[in-house]
């Protein structure tokens, strides 16, 4: 079983894997070696190289874990939480630690072997785009959960793994991120003195400014925003305030698709198909508890952060939490608004 | 001029360089090419290879800016902050910024063209010690600034460029980092509930457990942390209290230089020179300001964190500020204690 520690000091939380610990003979130095891996775990036709799927969107009358389908979701092969067993909270002097409890879903995009989402056509999208949702849904269920998180890693640079096949991972937490946690706290402050949402005033002066405006299609709008941490960071976010992405209705869902689409267009084109996150931010799971739970569909908004890995973090970063970004946001939206794609 | 732009919603700064701006051409996909910069701007003979000194731990005699030197500090050729000009905080619609002034300074360790401080003497890493604490005193009288960072990059994937010269870089804040708050914060609740030190009990914790100590030599513990976020990460404390590192004696300069030469030995022995960066978290520098500030001493410890480069961070890493670690710190502490150095 994974544990899960946390920094007596500043409350952050890491996995740690016990199971299948690493030796110092385990991390090579640069294995830069990108050589696939094949045949592909991923692609229509190996599905019984996969574990038995969770959910697909599948083509009437076809099988379970045979071809047929269009977007299929599979628990990882190497699952960095568990998902039976109790929690176990539990002290160990002055620390605390409960077991490493949590879903990790990996959520195959096409039957294609195809690499990018932006190859996929806007109805693929926003197949994948609702199957995020009803997964967001479903381990809602679960009370054990605070919090479920969806992101992808592309290419090596970015975590990924060697496999080239489109597909991104959500992660059912039982505790809520420090990073979210910080967010939800901001958002809160600045509601509690405002009394509008931080995200819906960003908006309107990104649409009013439009220095950093990438996009303005189909009810979203994408951003560099102001304190961008990374070279062409770029934010996602409906025009329309919602603090939970389940809420979204299938227009929405379809105009998403093609905004997130667009956006990673010309990012593939402009930075020459670079190594990239994406994750969605969304609210916690309401549970019974205090704090920004109760303000939170006021407070908080829904959004997409696209970070394209570009630089190296260093010492100075980890260490202050300072980011050093070489260029402008002003810039790089300039860039991504004027590609041609 | 930088900017400092602060994120309106989590409070993070980033530094934005304005006159450098990197364009999309100049992020190469793989820059492995690892070939040395040579001549070498840090060896002794090529003092006028980088800017003017500001200071340098010389033999008697020797002139600036010529050979003679043990230790040497020139500014950053390519600083990420502007040592010249005023704040200028000012509001730009809902967001904050201020120009990016700081210093930023290379600390040269030795004129000897040497890639590791473990192949140092005993004495020479002192020296190196000795001047951290003087280049953070010194900066302190400057009221511009809040904080003082030391840090080292070992190898690009830590974020060091291609020169192989032992060095490490001081960057001086206009406003005290995120991270530093959150350590602060963290103490100071912890010893407002209990009256101690968190970093104390820590220590008195790891003595007694023995599970995740490394070293216990000459008043300083070396340990693989209960939450370490990366495999291997080591922290080294004074077992005495101390908030501020600059309060160190020459004694102590000393037990730590060879607490750090020792650990340094033990991560490149058993990992094989991996690339590593370390950070010494001291107390931010003492403004009359309330909050944390008034309780520092009683709350906060300096340390030394270092933290070897040997997976990547990924978008759930990004996303939730949870951080997954291969390899149980117990078993880390196992094989750095054991290996033969």
């Amino acid at each position: 079983m994974p544990e899960l520690r946390k920094d007596p000091i500043i409350g952050r939380w890491v996995i740690v894997a016990t199971e299948r610990a690493k030796r110092p003979n385990d991390f090579k130095p640069d294995q830069a070696d990108m050589v696939e891996v094949m045949p592909c775990p991923f692609c229509a036709g190996n599905e019984k190289l996969t574990p038995t799927e969770i959910t697909a969107i599948r083509a009437e009358g076809s099988q379970r874990d045979k071809p047929g389908w269009e977007v299929r979701v599979v628990p990882s092969v190497s699952p960095v939480l568990r998902i039976e067993g109790e929690l176990g909270k539990c002290p160990h002097g002055i620390y605390d630690m409960m077991n490493g409890i949590g879903a990790h879903e990996i959520i195959i995009e096409t039957p294609k072997h195809i690499d990018h989402l932006s190859s996929l056509e806007d109805e693929e999208v926003a197949n994948i785009l609702t199957v995020y949702k009803e997964r967001i849904l479903d381990l809602e269920k679960d009370k054990r959960f605070k919090y479920a998180m969806v992101f992808k890693n592309h290419k090596p640079a970015a975590g990924s793994t060697r496999i080239k096949h489109c597909r991104s991972q959500l992660i059912a937490l039982p505790a809520c991120p420090k990073n979210v946690k910080g967010e939800l706290n901001g958002a809160k402050k600045y509601f509690d003195y405002k009394d509008r949402c931080v995200y819906c005033d960003m908006i309107a002066q990104e649409l009013a400014d439009k220095k950093r405006l990438i996009l303005d299609i189909d009810g979203f709008v994408a951003i560099a925003p102001f304190a961008s941490r990374f070279p062409f960071e770029t934010w996602i976010l409906p025009k329309e305030h919602s603090a939970h992405y389940t809420n979204i209705n299938d227009k929405d869902i379809n105009g998403l698709g093609r905004t997130l689409k667009e956006v990673m267009l010309r990012i593939n084109r402009l930075l020459q198909d670079p190594p990239y996150n994406y994750m969605l931010h969304t609210a916690p799971y309401k549970r019974p508890k205090g704090g920004y739970w109760s303000t939170i569909d006021q407070d908080f908004h829904w959004h997409i952060e696209i970070t394209p890995r570009l630089t190296r973090v260093a010492g100075f970063e980890w260490g202050t939490g300072f980011y050093i970004n070489p260029t402008p946001p002003e810039e790089a939206a300039k860039f991504l608004r004027e590609i041609k794609v």
